[in-house]
C-alpha cells in the first residue's frame, strides 16, 4: 500500500467506498484478454449487468471508459448528423447530454427545468410532438442537484412519437429501481463508481433491439470507432473479434461490485438506499440545514443541501476531509460554493456512514 | 484472490506481465478524484510520463481508455472534417488509423507496405508532396507484424511539408528508444499495458505546441467531448475544472509502472529489450523457425514467427496456455493462422521467460 494514499469515507458524489472484495478482485492476476478463463469472465459480467439493469439485451457491457463515455457512446450510436434529440436539462449532466450530441452533428433541442426539479413530462411531450426527434434523452438521478426524474412516463412519451429513449442511470443503477425492460429503456448507460461500488473506469451500458434495428438502417458509420456499439457487440459477443484490450483488471473489480449487487437483491438495495437517504434528511433538517432537491423529487443516492448564509462551503469540505476523512461534494456550475452534495452510493450508504458524517 | 483467475507467463503481443508493486498500488483506497492528495499522485504521473515520452510537453496525460481511445483522441483532436491525412500502412494497427481518421471525416490517403515490412519514407514522401496533408501519421512498433518503423525519416518529411506528426507509441513506449521532443514528433500516445505493465485501461498522450495551436485555430469542435484535449488539458492542468471522473485505481498503477520504468532507466531498458529480443530469435532459429518481419526491420517488443508447414498454430498456442500457463498471441487479419507473436515487454523481457518459453 503505497504511503500517499490515505484512507477516506467517500460521501461525496463518487466514487463511492470500494469494498475490500472489490479491491482484492482488482488485484489479482491480470490475463490475456483472449484467454478462455477470462472469457468467462465477460460473460459472467454481462450476464450480472443484465441482472443489474433488468433486462434481456443482449447488447449489454462495459464500455471502456468512464460515465462520459457511456453517454458518448449512446449518443453517437444513436444519432447520425442531422438527427433530432430532445433532451431533459434539469442540471449539468442534462447540458452535457446536449452537448455531445451538437458534436455528434444532431440538432439538439432543451427541455429545461430549474435545477433542483425535475424535468415536466407534460413539456417534454409538446416538444416531442413538434420536433418529432429520432431520441429523447433523460437523466435519471441528476447528480449536480440529487432529483430523481421518474423515467416510466418520459418512455411513453418516447414510444408514442417512435423516438428511442436514453437514460443516463450513472448515479441510479443498483441504488435506486431501474426496469430497463419493464419501462422501455431503449438505452441505458451507468458508472462503475456509483451504486456498484467499482473504482471509477467503465461505463456499464444495455441497447435493445430497438437501438439494433437503428444500427442496421444508419446510413453514415458511428463517428466514433472506439465507441462503435456493433464493434463492440461483435468482440463481446460469441465471435470474439478483436476490437481493443478489454479493461481486464477493472472488469474484475466490476464483476465483484456486481456480485455483491446479486446476492443482496436489487430490491433489497433500492429499499437500503432509500432508508438511509431519509435517515440523513432528518438529521440535516434537525441541524437546521434545508435541502436543495424540491420535495417529492429527492434522490435517495445524491443529497443535496444549501450552504447556510455565512458558511463557507469549501471550507466545510476541507475541514470534514482532513479533520475526519470524511469526503463530501460541492457544487458544480451555477451551484458552486452554494450546494453541499452528499453521496450515499452502494456501500456507502449505511447508518453507520450517516451518524458519522452527521456527527462530523 | 479469485479461484477462477490461473496465473500466466504474459508473453503475447499484451497485456504483458504486471509487476506485484503495480498489482498492490492497483488495489490502494480508492481516493476521491478531486482529493488534494489524489491531485498530487495526478501529477506525478504526469512528470513521470513526460519523462518516458522524452518530452516537455505541458500537454501529457493519460487518456481514460485504452490505447485506441488514445489513437482516436490524436485523430479528432488533429484533424477537422475535409482535413488530410497522410498515413503510413503496414499492418493492422495502420489500418485502425486511417480508419478512425475517415469516421472523423478526413481525407485518408494510406502508404501502404507489404505487412512485416517498414513503410518507406521515399514513397511516403512523394505522396505527401503531392497530398500536402495536415497531419502525417505512423505506426512505431506494429504489433501485428513485429515491425519497428524509424521515426526521425518520417519525422523530416512532416515538418518539411508543414504536417503534425502522429506517432502510434503502444508497443515501443518505454521498451523502444523514443525521443518525442528530440525527433519532433508533434502527437504520441501508448497503452498501459505493454512496456510499461500496468494493466489495460490507459492511453498515455503527450501533445506539442504544434497541436495546441491547432486546437486554436480549429473552425469546428472536437466530435469527441470525451477525447477533447482541450477539456482534458484544463481538467488534468492548473484549474482542475472538472471533466470526467478520473480512472483512480488504474491511475495509481500507471506511476507506479513508470516508477518501475524510472528506476531502471530508459536507455537500460532499450538494451535490455534489444538483448532479449536477440536471444530469443537466435533459440527461435536454432528450433528452425523463421521470422515474419524482414531483416533489419524488427522490433524488440513484438516477436513474430511463421508458422512452419502443417503445424497448428491454435493448437501450438492452446498447448503453450494449458500445459506451461505461456500465452503467445496469433496472427491478425491477414495473417491469422499463419503468425505467432511473442511479445518480450516491460518486466516479461527476461532472460528467463525467454528460455522457458523456448523449452516450452
Amino acid at each position: 500500500m503505497n504511503s500517499d494514499i490515505p484512507e477516506r469515507m467517500l460521501l461525496g458524489p463518487g466514487p463511492s467506498p470500494v469494498p475490500q472484495r472489490v479491491l482484492q478482485a482488482l488485484s489479482s492476476p491480470v490475463l490475456g484478454h483472449l484467454d478462455p478463463a477470462f472469457l468467462i469472465i465477460m460473460d459472467e459480467t454481462r450476464d450480472l449487468l443484465r441482472q443489474a439493469f433488468m433486462t434481456t439485451n443482449e447488447m449489454t457491457i462495459p464500455i471502456s471508459g468512464t460515465g462520459s463515455a457511456g453517454m458518448e457512446a449512446c449518443v453517437v450510436n444513436t444519432l447520425e448528423p442531422g438527427d433530432r434529440l430532445v433532451v431533459g436539462v434539469a442540471g449539468y449532466f442534462g447540458e452535457r447530454l446536449a452537448e455531445i450530441a451538437r458534436r455528434a452533428g444532431a440538432d439538439v433541442t432543451e427541455v429545461s427545468a430549474e435545477w433542483g426539479r425535475v424535468v415536466d413530462p407534460e413539456r417534454l411531450e409538446v416538444v416531442v410532438r413538434r420536433v418529432r426527434p429520432q431520441a429523447v434523452a433523460v437523466v435519471h438521478v441528476e447528480t449536480s442537484t440529487g432529483v430523481l426524474q421518474p423515467i416510466p412516463p418520459i418512455a411513453d412519451i418516447a414510444h408514442r412519437y417512435e423516438a428511442l429513449l436514453i437514460v443516463d442511470a450513472v448515479s441510479s443503477l443498483g441504488g435506486v429501481e431501474l426496469r430497463v425492460d419493464d419501462w422501455g429503456v431503449d438505452l441505458c448507460y451507468s458508472g462503475s463508481q456509483k451504486c456498484l461500488n467499482a473504482p471509477p473506469g467503465l461505463a456499464p451500458l444495455t441497447a435493445g433491439k430497438r437501438l439494433r434495428d437503428r444500427l442496421g438502417s444508419r446510413k453514415t458509420k458511428v463517428q466514433s470507432w472506439y465507441l462503435d456499439l456493433s464493434l463492440l457487440s461483435t468482440y463481446w459477443g460469441a465471435t470474439r473479434l478483436y476490437h481493443h484490450t478489454a479493461p481486464v483488471s477493472m472488469i474484475y473489480a466490476l464483476r465483484e461490485g456486481l456480485r455483491i449487487v446479486q446476492e443482496e437483491g436489487l430490491e433489497r438495495r433500492w429499499e437500503r438506499h432509500q432508508r438511509n437517504a431519509e435517515l440523513l434528511r432528518e438529521g440535516l433538517e434537525a441541524l437546521g440545514l434545508h435541502q436543495f432537491a424540491q420535495e417529492g423529487d429527492r434522490a435517495p443516492t445524491v443529497i443535496t443541501v444549501r450552504v447556510p448564509d455565512g458558511v463557507d462551503e469549501l471550507d466545510t469540505r476541507q475541514r470534514l476531509l482532513t479533520e475526519f476523512g470524511i469526503e463530501i461534494g460541492g457544487g458544480l456550475g451555477p451551484t458552486k460554493g452554494r450546494l453541499l452534495r452528499i453521496g450515499l452510493m452502494g456501500a456507502g450508504s449505511s447508518e453507520r456512514n450517516v451518524l458519522t458524517l452527521l456527527a462530523g
